[in-house]
């Protein structure tokens, strides 16, 4: 599934399960709905009997009347398409036939769609002992249902149930009975037979012995180490003396591939039928050919044993969720189309406001800002500018395409001509270019430029973008705050005549909230292109809050003519 | 849930849901599974009726005898210890009372377990007008289940349901009305009721007006925008004549809390509710209080709408996979410690297989190399080794802790040594330190070198990190490679006595194998920490692949002494 198309790359396929359910999660159509999700597959179910079970067994089954299966299966059928199918425990013979009619009534026929791909899990005895098909249902299974699979997956255990049923006695207990098995298995009707070997002894030799007296058998031992990966090579035992657990893939087309991984010592095994089946399904559904389909499920299944965690007393289930993450920011939609700086905002909303709404913005948008603090500011504002510059001539160098490139130019060109009006309102304010040049840069001003050139070279291109947010955002939120202060009756902003209404014109005004705008979208969409882990997220949210704080800094500066 | 607990922090908490199910997948125990997956929880259900329905309405219902209701509640409690229970279809007074009993016997009287927090999703008609819980068991919710209920979540429907027990008529026609109904469903026993608003038409002047009226009313609006935030009004429309989603929670405290947001036209609603008790009840599990645990399971519920794909032909289900992303890398397991550096290798098996297994190696284990192709290698190598003690001083350059600082000096410092070596080396091959150093640049080198250090320029530490693996790790491989082929019978390697024993030796070595490892842990390490995006791992690959290449195009450069 790693190597699947990724979630959101477009519909997800809808699959279908039709199984028997376990109370405590672990089996059953839970643990099918839980892989379909994790592989990220839209799970529909059909049920044909409830269990009350738990991880020391199943404690009583209420099976479902072959009717009320019939119509699930319509109910979803009629409604869905439906892209793979699984089948686990079917229960009784009179559930086994409404399954297998039942599709057949929708798949196949001449008007019929295509039949999806049919992955059968024989579910016959659970671990604990209960049965969970009942005898007569097996012939069932082999002659109506097993003509329409694509996959059929027992253990050695159904294996030899299903092959004894014409009254001959099979065993299975080595990898030479599981291949001849298999093969067997196959000549019943379905495309494939994945028959799993969990519980069969087998040694890299046994495999290899395998290989070599038979020229249609590929191997697979993406849980061993393959060619070119001798680094790897981390277990102080040989391989070869390894005990192992081995898979046999047998198709319609002859060719035997044998699965061979390292043998897991692991109670939490409950559920792992039923969670290959569901994962292989998915992997069907998603277009994967039936070995490739195999390998992903068993990576999927033997991955989930590994990474179990305690639930239970008794043979606890493996863990569906470690194919996933939690996303830290959630997509943006139509009604929140920036979820990311909303989310920004809110982690930092008591810096935020210290920031946008500082006594000097209030007192500037009173008018009643002295002079003096507002000269210091442009003086060092200046300064500023020059560090804006270079730290988006940084992100040019950064920029992995055309039109990022083209974007850090033209906001570097902005900053060149932004100066010139910045000196020639800064004239209007009786402060020469010369004194702009000469005025000792402030501590304040070093941090906050430093700290945004110290942040892009330590980072990536997406660190320094939140870097320069903070001012971007800031201004602009300064800006239409005061205007819409403004526009309310009686309002503490005095706009006409205030000696500050330039500068509350320009923030306010369409041209810098266009850049603004531009702004929010290229912080939304690095989250989009590269949706960023917990970490990443924490780190991102810390370099925004610095600069929000060294922004307020750079007031508290201009306050204090420091 | 964007701000709870990470998955994987620790153990996923177990909840539970109580409820029918849906064979279409989209409502149900299969919509709390969904949820209770994709919100990081390990989900168990017990089933208190099956349906047989789609996205156009429910066909039929095969009940569970309350019998079994009792055994399935029994087999998961006495196994599993649960955090979060959350109860919705019911269907019938027997089973409501199973359920009410069933918990009363596991949890609260002396010496049980203190009940855990318990969502009651009063789930009474299917949207499409199927009775899903018949009248007289209404009145056991109310007096049997309602008194341990920690959270009621009724539609406005269900609400008025619920009071007109008693005969007097209610009806819930505004925002004054879900107050009041609020209020008086509290009464009834649970510890708070958050009455659901989707159908009833509120304004933001509605809102404005009950929290003038009742000072003991606070408002969240996630859905909206909140204070300072005026750069997010991307909306045409002032917000306060917006159609609105509100819902009320009225707690024991008596605080009110009304929760804002816009309405969304979507007919993808299937399995809103049983949605939103389900991510509730998660977020119980998580330690979160009964507000937040709301504002987090309507924002997923919320974002669950707007991110529906199309999925039947009627009220299609929302979407639970939004709050998930698919792993790129597996997480490293006992039997699979280093899944993303395998990963690299598989998806660049040619590239890296020329490399390792390039004809310079093949010659150099044979002693066949000409002794002109391994001068020119040496003397490329030492220009080499200054790109490469730079890279990592860029690489300290980017670190982000002491440790990491540490680790670069060492390997600079190392670097240093191993040009000393290297000079004494070569001039065992009749090179002096002089032609070393006068010796002019191979393009090759150039392009080699000048690439890991550009990569570092343009991105950050993890970066940096997979341009520099390909040689760390190459060499490792070519080293244990050539050792491992000349200590088979009649090997091609030709070990005692080849001209180039010292190299081979060097590389197979201890002290170099152990620095494979190091590197081999640190790239893991990076894919664990900060788990790549698609877009991420996509981009490492390729920068690991190009430096492959680089490392197959230095031999090349040797062997036609270019």
């Amino acid at each position: 599934m790693f190597s699947a198309a990724h979630l959101y790359d477009g519909t997800p396929p809808a699959v279908m399960t039709i199984a028997g359910t376990d109370s405590s999660g672990g089996a059953g159509v839970q643990a099918d709905l839980k892989a379909f999700t994790t592989l990220g597959c839209y799970g529909t179910s059909i049920i044909t009997a409830m269990t009350a079970q738990n991880t020391t067994g199943v404690q009583n089954v209420h099976p479902s009347p072959p009717e009320f299966v019939r119509q699930q299966l319509n109910s979803v059928l009629s409604d869905i398409k439906i892209q793979a199918i699984k089948t686990g425990m079917l229960f009784d013979a009179g559930n086994t036939l409404a399954v297998a009619t039942g599709l057949k009534a929708h798949f196949g026929g001449p008007s019929l769609p295509t039949m999806p791909p049919l992955v059968c899990d024989p579910v016959c005895v659970s671990t604990s002992g209960h049965t969970l098909l009942q005898s007569d249902a097996v012939k069932v299974m082999i002659t109506d249902l097993f003509p329409i699979t694509t996959l059929v997956t027992p253990n050695s255990q159904e294996a030899e149930l299903i092959l004894s049923q014409d009254g001959q006695q099979i065993n299975i207990n080595s990898l030479e009975d599981m291949v001849s098995a298999a093969k067997k298995l196959r000549d019943l009707g379905p495309a494939a037979v994945l028959l799993k070997g969990g519980h069969i002894s087998i040694t890299m030799k046994d495999v290899e012995r395998a290989c070599s007296l038979n020229a249609d058998i590929e191997l697979v031992q993406d849980g061993l180490l393959e060619d070119n990966m001798e680094i790897l090579q981390v277990a102080e035992t040989d391989p070869s003396t390894w005990q192992l657990a081995v898979d046999v893939l047998h198709q319609k087309n002859g060719v035997t591939t044998i699965f061979v991984r390292p043998r897991i010592d692991s109670t939490s095994t409950h559920g792992t039928g039923c969670t290959l089946s569901a994962a292989i399904a998915c992997a069907l559904a998603k277009g994967h050919n039936i070995k490739d389909a195999t390998r992903l499920g068993t990576t999927y299944t033997h991955t989930g044993i590994e990474m179990a965690f305690p639930v239970g007393s008794g043979y606890g289930p493996l863990n569906h969720m470690h194919s996933i993450i939690l996303r830290s920011i959630p997509l943006p939609t139509p009604s929140i189309p920036h979820p990311f700086t909303r989310l920004l905002i809110q982690a930092t909303s008591g810096i935020w406001k210290a920031y946008v709404e500082h006594d000097f913005v209030r007192q500037l948008g009173e008018g009643t800002l002295p002079r003096e603090c507002f000269i210091h500011f442009i003086k060092q504002d200046y300064h500023y500018l020059k560090y804006y510059g270079r730290a988006y001539a940084l992100l040019g160098a950064k920029s992995p395409s055309f039109p990022a490139i083209h974007a850090s130019a033209q906001t570097m060109l902005n900053v060149v001509t932004e100066v010139k009006t910045h000196a020639s309102f800064c004239a209007q304010w009786g402060v020469s270019r010369k004194e702009l040049e000469i005025t000792p840069e402030s501590p304040a001003t070093t941090a906050y430029g430093a700290f945004i050139m110290d942040t892009g070279l330590q980072g990536d291109r997406s660190k320094l973008v939140m870097a320069l947010a903070a001012c971007l955002l800031g201004y602009g939120e300064v800006g239409l705050w005061l205007r819409k202060e403004a526009s309310k009756p009686n309002s503490w902003v005095k706009w006409e005549g205030n000696p500050y209404l330039k500068w509350m014109e320009d923030y306010s005004g369409e041209h810098y909230q266009n850049a603004v705008r531009t702004g929010l979208e290229a912080i939304e969409m690095e989250a989009v292109a590269d949706p960023p882990s917990r970490a990443r997220f924490n780190e991102w949210v810390r370099i925004w809050g610095r600069c929000t704080t060294l922004e307020k800094g750079f007031w508290d500066m201009a306050m204090g003519l420091l």
